[in-house]
């Protein structure tokens, strides 16, 4: 918070005699003429329609985080650091922003992946599980959600499923997962045999999270709707059964990519670059480059978890990977 | 408006006996799970600190129009729409962006430039004139800006002085001209020689905005602060005084360029190609390649008003031209 209000500090000055280091005068001019900084940024979501479905795009907001040699595990931290500077990005640091997104299809209102919760919110400096915030901007009441469906089981996807003290932040959603990945995160063997830290970590969270649902999720398979105009496909490698999603109307169609490519500049730019979060490297590249080419070929609209909001955009060819074209914001929907 | 209620328009049809076509209960719960599509599109306006600066930029909308033959002078239509195809933007239509930026210097709140003003607002479908509309949501009083100042006298950029009916929309500012741009519009030779038509219209437009306000304005001149941090340098050719700024404060600067290009992806792509509203197109085209050389050479910030809001990025070579590389949205300021 840098707001400072000038008129207060300044009156306070001058009632506690510093006018002898400053000409009162001036300082009331001054005082005068000056509106207080606001530093607060406007709420974070944005509104396109595909065909007859309206897409509310409503940011988790963004988390910035040192580089660090293991962050691309197969390339060096320098040639990272200078592909950021490349892209007019902080050289030493990586942002990652995170979108989910609410489809209204006419007859459900769907949200798509949950962001990191309200739990990391109240983090210090925190600008990011802001999910609940910004629908609350955009005039969305969780309590409307009919669905919520998960791509994937990593932290900032799921977490947001809870609340700060753990109830359910959409209480009258049916939580759809996708049945692979429930399959993998809730076998009691694979957690046993998953490595210490990060696995460990995330197994864990996993269990935290829908044992505070009861486990009360609805299994969904690749290439069946899972609300009229949506239908997930398999993208795997970034986790067992890492999921996208197509969504269309009439002749409008989006493809809601989820976690093909983590940081956009970076991942869409350098498809054989593997974030350390990939599970099965080879396999999400594959995965990437075959949707990606896929994407080109058919000029496809392409939704972007972390792409920097709104994330909604085009992908063309570019050098040896592809670069992201962000669609100008409309003022209208 | 999109928006339909679909509870009132099913209870409607119910009670009208157009059950007999529907199953009643299924109209019921389909309309239970709905929720009406809002249609309505975020505000908008975006923060981002200069050094200790304050940049709140707040879009006036866009507008949409047919591509014509006349919109690039020196090219041929096919090949702009080619241009357009190639951005994955409608090769049909030209939607030109407005964002007109408050500066907050600390001592001063500075609007540059001011939209097409709140009576073009009012026209049927429109999508633009919003500036007055989006202060409001950044929670930004017209009454607090202290100076408002002009780049050039185009209509999209003066217009705004004014509100629907012809009071002025800033009443405690002062209002900053180029001395070079007052001289030329104010000319009674200059307008008598103007060729009738698109020039002798906006001679008159100037006459209209700049007399509701009796012609009471500071002139500028360039390379002279016009407030703390925002210095305004010559960009000539698009008009005879057109203006860019500088804002810096500390180690941070900006370039606000003004109409150093229009439409960006056509014009920063294609900086060879004439805007038909470029006064001199050859003068244009001079500035627009020297003062972008020199952007890129210095990896400067640029804020561009035709540029999609929020309109602030970079630019980069790229094949015979640049391309404008926006900054990722930070949900903090």
């Amino acid at each position: 918070m840098t707001e400072v209000n000038r008129r207060t500090v300044l009156a306070g000055a001058i009632a506690a005699g510093a006018a002898a280091t400053l000409n009162p005068l001036a300082a009331i001019e001054s005082a005068k003429a000056s509106t207080p900084l606001q530093g607060k940024q406007a709420p974070g979501w944005y509104r396109y329609k595909v065909g007859e479905i309206e897409v509310t795009v409503v940011t988790d907001g963004a988390r910035t985080f040192p580089l660090t040699d293991s962050y691309v595990t197969n390339i060096k931290k320098e040639e990272v650091s200078a592909m950021l500077a490349a892209n007019f990005l902080d050289p030493a640091n990586i942002t990652n922003s995170y979108s989910p997104i609410v489809v209204n299809t006419g007859s459900k209102l769907v949200l798509i992946d949950t962001g990191n919760g309200p739990a990391a919110a109240a983090l210090p400096n925190s600008s990011y599980g802001q999910l609940l915030l910004n629908l609350a901007a955009a005039d969305i009441d969780p309590g409307a959600i009919d669905v919520v469906v998960i791509s994937h089981f990593h932290g900032d996807h799921v977490n947001g499923l809870l609340t700060a003290d753990n109830k359910l932040a959409f209480p009258n959603a049916e939580v759809m997962v996708p049945s692979v990945e429930w399959k993998f995160w809730t076998d009691d063997g694979e957690m046993s045999r998953a490595p210490e830290g990060r696995m460990a970590t995330q197994f864990k969270n996993n269990r935290r999270v829908f044992d505070a649902l009861n486990r009360k999720v609805t299994q969904y398979n690749w290439n069946k709707k899972v609300a009229p105009g949506i239908t997930p496909v398999a993208t795997v490698g970034h986790t067992p059964g890492h999921t996208s999603f197509i969504v269309s109307s009439g002749s409008g169609k989006i493809y809601v990519q989820s976690d093909l490519t983590h940081h956009t500049a970076l991942f869409a730019g350098n498809p054989g670059w593997h974030v350390f979060l990939d599970q099965d490297p080879g396999m999400a590249e594959a995965t990437r480059r075959k949707v990606y080419d896929m994407i080109v070929a058919e000029k496809l609209m392409v939704q972007g978890f972390h792409a920097p909001f709104p994330g909604v955009g085009h992908l063309e060819k570019a050098g040896n990977g592809y670069r992201f074209v962000p669609a100008p914001w409309n003022p209208s929907v």
